[in-house]
């Protein structure tokens, strides 16, 4: 039997960086790096196959460098247990000796209970390269397409394929009254919704699935409200859930969101074993309760906890602010934070501030476009809890300068007082920056909210 | 006599900002705002008038509209004086009383104490619209332009007039070893003098002015070196001084950096007056000691100070963090905090981490453009005092995210931990991140250094 230090499960965002964080922090050590496919997706490039990248094999992580230059051991299996006792886990009847272990499982598309899933044609979104390119030859014989779920992946999966042929007919099908309602407030759902629908995708809102149906081929789209959608290919795009089979069966505690429980230093309920990525649990920044969110960019957080922590705590899991971004019809939407309904629910008194102006200055200088930005405050401390941004491409950063503004719990005060570096070949203007007006914006209405 | 609660003397940046932000938290109060020239000049757009917008009437702070929002009166005229004891301020010999006074005046162009800078097409960086198109105006009868100064202004108006003609021989001369070298270290200097280099722009560099010579007009410039350099048009960008003379005149207190003295609220040694901007004196983030550096995004952050503190103090000015950005030959330079030279001058000692990455993730996604960053942090705490940007234009607002980790005094350890939001169209992956990846690289020799 052979042992590692270090057995790492999973090699996608958050396996590689367990394990380049482990190699960084603990030199001597020797690491195992298993995966279970041969090529593993980059998960946020998956729907930039369709239209962009035009092949699977293209939206790769470099595993095979990565563990190069890394120095990992590295083998290509499916886990089939995890003995905490003995510590090992067993490959194909081979046993490997671990002394710390991390589960970096990620998580598995959600397939809603209903009739018609299993049919040809229809597709989730699976990180397993000949799967999406299996959905990418189809395309060539389909003309109607229906996208089941307007978040995110639904909303980019929908965009590239219509990308991939204008001619398709792409519908998105959601339950909620609008698009990406997880993630932004109202006025942004609608301006994504606008963004999509000038790209002639068709969008049905309040609208659930009844049925999927067809002859071993899928053919009709069936909604509860009675409606039929022709579809010769279907994405459901709908969620995906924690896989945590493994530790499941390893006897390992699952928390409330259905992941893998961990303690503030990404440890399980078994000392040896950490877990990181969208296959543990997770809690919110601003209250510690369950977060459901996952996200690549917290998958990787978490890695570098674990990396470090493998040995020695040195890292403290703060939770979760969750911090995303996505591009629809050439128009930014990013947000970092709370948004007003979950604000709202978590309790909070919210004053909102809004600044919009073009990212250049003057205006004329090239390249500029429209940028707005919303900021979310909480009326006791003043303290930002959010952050909501639509439009040029330069949003894509400043979202992380307000993700630092709320991991720092800046209050409306600090934030008013900001030094933003400003250009005219890049931002707006210091008199016009979006960044600071939108907090003045904010701060005047809390305070005369207190006289 | 004409009686305002406050007058502010100055609309470029600051005194806009001062006003329009009085005008937020103080509605009740009649405002007057007074300029001396009739058409302002966005300042960090003149160079942009040479070769993008062709134009200096197409590079205004749109004044008018802005005094008309914010219910401001507003006055074209010189102040001739400031009376302290009777609070009035006198225009062409009319008084007008004040409460509060604001002085916004700005700063003006140095000119060098050699011989020939009064001759003709010898143009300093005035902010003047007719003085700003008379060197447009010119650019179409010369061959030979010499830049005197490789700072930012500098850089950008080399680049510029370059763009205007590109048969024009565009020379800068530098005293320093490198260019831009008061905001980035020597890697980042030369890559900046590689991008000027590759518009066929001459750089000399540790080279230092010695006369200005011609028949009315200006023919060469002699250097100390002996060299002599053919010129048929000179621009003067050797940096700017805080314009006190009103205030020295009203006998305001002077500060060591040769601007208006004022406290942390931005009160001068008058109580009745502030100042902001380019004429008052700065001291640094970092250590309280005298800053000399003058931005308009340092300006509104003080005018934001000022507006919402004059008749009740609420906010106090931390320092100067400095954070800037330009672009060169189609690559942004972004700089926030101190580089090592500064770092070392005020005594700190520094470790550097750098990342270098593609923009996008897979890298074949379109627009993609290589991003590097570097990230200072003082080795004691751990705290970062700086960063410096290089690549894509996604870095003007990332310097922004620097920002606010150093105006937050964030450590190297929570760096690494920071919640990022990434997306493959618009940032590197969760793995390559540069931001967090530097700051891991400088934390393990941080470790290690400890060992």
């Amino acid at each position: 039997m052979k042992h590692y230090d270090v057995i790492i499960i999973g090699e996608s965002a958050a396996g590689v960086v367990a394990a380049t964080t482990a190699r960084k922090y603990y030199p001597g050590k020797n690491i195992l790096i298993v995966r279970d496919v041969l090529h593993v997706p980059i998960p946020c490039g998956i729907p930039y196959i369709y239209g962009t990248a035009h092949d699977a094999m293209k939206n790769l992580i470099p595993v095979e460098n990565i563990e190069k230059s890394n120095k990992l051991e590295a083998l290509v299996g499916k886990v089939e247990a995890i003995d905490k006792v003995n510590k090992t886990i067993s490959i194909c009847d081979d046993l490997y000796g671990y002394d710390r272990l991390v589960i970096a499982t990620g998580s598995k598309p959600i397939i809603p209970p209903i009739k018609g899933v299993d049919l040809e044609n229809v597709f989730v979104v699976e990180k397993n390269t000949d799967y999406l390119q299996k959905l990418y030859d189809e395309l060539k014989n389909v003309k109607d397409v229906v996208v089941i779920g307007g978040g995110f992946i639904g909303c980019e999966m929908a965009e590239e394929i219509k990308k991939y042929d204008n001619n398709l007919n792409v519908t998105i099908v959601e339950m909620q009254d609008h698009l990406l309602k997880i993630v932004y407030d109202e006025e942004f759902c609608i301006l994504a919704e606008d963004a999509l629908r000038t790209l002639n995708i068709n969008i049905l809102l309040n609208e659930q699935v009844k049925e999927l149906s067809g002859d071993k081929k899928i053919k009709e789209v069936k909604l509860v409200s009675g409606k039929t959608l022709k579809a010769d290919l279907v994405v459901l795009g709908i969620g995906a859930k924690a896989n945590i089979d493994l530790a499941r069966q390893a006897g390992l505690e699952i928390g409330l969101g259905n992941g893998i429980k961990v303690n503030r230093y990404m440890v399980t309920s078994d000392e040896a074993i950490f877990a990181c990525g969208d296959c543990a649990d997770k809690d919110s920044f601003f209250d510690h309760k369950v977060s459901m969110l996952k996200l690549a960019s917290i998958a990787t957080m978490e890695a570098r906890i674990v990396g470090a922590n493998l040995f020695k705590y040195t890292r403290i899991n703060r939770g979760v602010v969750g911090c995303f971004s996505t591009v629809l019809n050439g128009n930014v939407f990013a947000a970092a934070g709370l948004n007003e309904d979950e604000a709202a629910r978590k309790g909070f008194e919210i004053v909102t501030g809004v600044a919009e102006s073009i990212n250049r200055h003057p205006g004329l200088m090239p390249g500029g476009q429209n940028l707005k930005v919303k900021l979310l405050f909480e009326k006791g401390t003043r303290g930002i809890v959010g952050g909501e941004i639509y439009g040029a491409y330069s949003g894509g950063e400043l979202i992380n300068a307000i993700s630092a503004f709320i991991s720092n719990e800046m209050t409306a005060d600090e934030i008013v007082i900001f030094q933003a570096g400003t250009h005219p070949a890049l931002t707006a203007s210091p008199i016009a920056y979006q960044l600071v007006n939108a907090a003045e914006n904010a701060l005047i209405k809390l305070i005369n909210d207190q006289c």
